[in-house]
């Protein structure tokens, strides 16, 4: 088994990066493992931690319609370029953290996406140099609201609420090219998404020579690299799966928030 | 004169907090001023520090077309609701830092505009709670690649290219409410931007409390609240000035980077 990286909260809510043991156990790493963490003394036991997102990246710069399927099946072609945008880290919630399905919202989609863990502060590398900047692999989802994203034009609002980016569960560093990508709602047997990775329109190494050409990427930051086709609508109280072979499983579910939206919008 | 926040860099490369006197000398505080920040015994005389961008956001959310006068030089409507992007906090650069015109475009914009610099943790406030969140104001210039903002539907890479987020030069506390926003191209006298900060469509207590019921805000994060009419292109060796009555200039010049832009697009 491939070592998996990990981030993890212990019960006084101190927070560590580690080495997810196949005993459960984590061992504790003395900085973050791009930052050159070394494995420490410190070992937690299964009982006493609570996984968190993998990394805490400064932003979290996502790609649309990277596989051709799925740009065909939102009515749109397949970009020319890489088209970006950006997540809010806010957003950020790990596996078995909820999803809040915001009450703004009519139709929220799930995104099973592989994302990238970038090691070293980058800026306008080739294709070439940029395979030694993913430092890792991990899973997303890129919860998006829908209509929102119809009505807005711009993406931000559509998938920048928090909970919107599931993140995990833990990091490894190398992935096979064909690897699946494979979403499953509710534990049906049938996945609703499924997709190797090597369908891709850009590739991993592309994409992160591409963003660098226009920003800086540091450690710790990260890459979500477009989903396949067969997005679909989320409902409360869903269970929503995102597997990726040679990672494993990044795992939510869907519930309201007991709050109300104060309605501020018309002019002030 | 209006106490001014500032945030300096020393010599060994140690970054501060500080009270900017009117001998231009700076009194450290000991934390962010929005984290309580007290005033301590270290001053830095006025050749001693160099000064940096008066915050460093967890994220920069920026407003589209809050202008209605901008809104019509775009060729488009006031939106029904404020129209929200984010820009990467690695766009940001401090007054006198320069502003790099990418080789991607063909055409660079300066738009000046007010930041309000966030206090606290904020999430789903009123219009009313957020004149509380509303730490303090600076200015910013949202840089946009006019051509690759058109081309590209989402801002993202048009509005995030590094050194896009000219901020500061320091945040004052309180603003009176017709303060005048002005930009200068190149010392003219006349300014190419022009206009009350009350003519905002969507006002700054509206914009904050409408962001926080999307995504959590949090203590130095930066709200760009849009721009007036009078937008216009940038030339390399152009110095552009955003001034905002009772808090000060924000002064950038644009330069080229010495550096090939590797061809990465097309597809993998």
């Amino acid at each position: 088994m491939a070592q998996r990286y990990i981030r993890v909260q212990n019960q006084e809510g101190r927070i560590y990066y580690g080495l997810l043991k196949p005993s459960q156990s984590v061992q504790v790493l003395d900085a973050p493992p791009w930052l050159q963490g070394q494995p420490t003394e410190l070992h937690l036991e299964p009982d006493s931690y609570q996984i968190l997102a993998p990394c805490a990246p400064s932003k979290i710069v996502a790609v649309g319609k990277n596989y051709a399927d799925h740009a065909v099946e939102m009515g749109t072609e397949v970009p020319q370029e890489p088209l970006l945008f950006l997540k809010p880290s806010t957003a950020i919630i790990p596996t078995s953290g909820e999803i809040i399905y915001p009450s703004q919202a009519q139709r929220v989609d799930y995104e099973g996406e592989l994302a990238l863990v970038i090691g070293d502060r980058t800026f306008g590398c080739t294709a070439a140099q940029a395979q030694n900047k993913i430092w890792g692999y991990t899973i997303a989802n890129d919860v998006t609201a829908r209509d929102l994203q119809q009505r807005d034009g711009q993406w931000t609002r559509a998938k920048g609420f928090d909970t919107f980016c599931p993140l995990g569960p833990w990091i490894v560093r190398e992935l096979s090219p064909g690897a699946r990508l494979q979403t499953f709602i509710n534990e049906q047997a049938q996945p609703v998404q499924s997709a190797s990775i090597d369908q891709m329109v850009f590739s991993p190494d592309v994409l992160v020579s591409y963003i660098s050409q226009i920003m800086t990427l540091l450690p710790g930051d990260v890459v979500l690299t477009g989903t396949p086709v067969g997005v679909g609508s989320l409902q409360l109280g869903d269970l929503v799966v995102v597997e990726i072979e040679g990672i494993g499983r990044l795992e939510n579910t869907v519930i309201s928030r007991e709050y109300t939206v104060v309605q501020t919008f018309g002019k002030s």
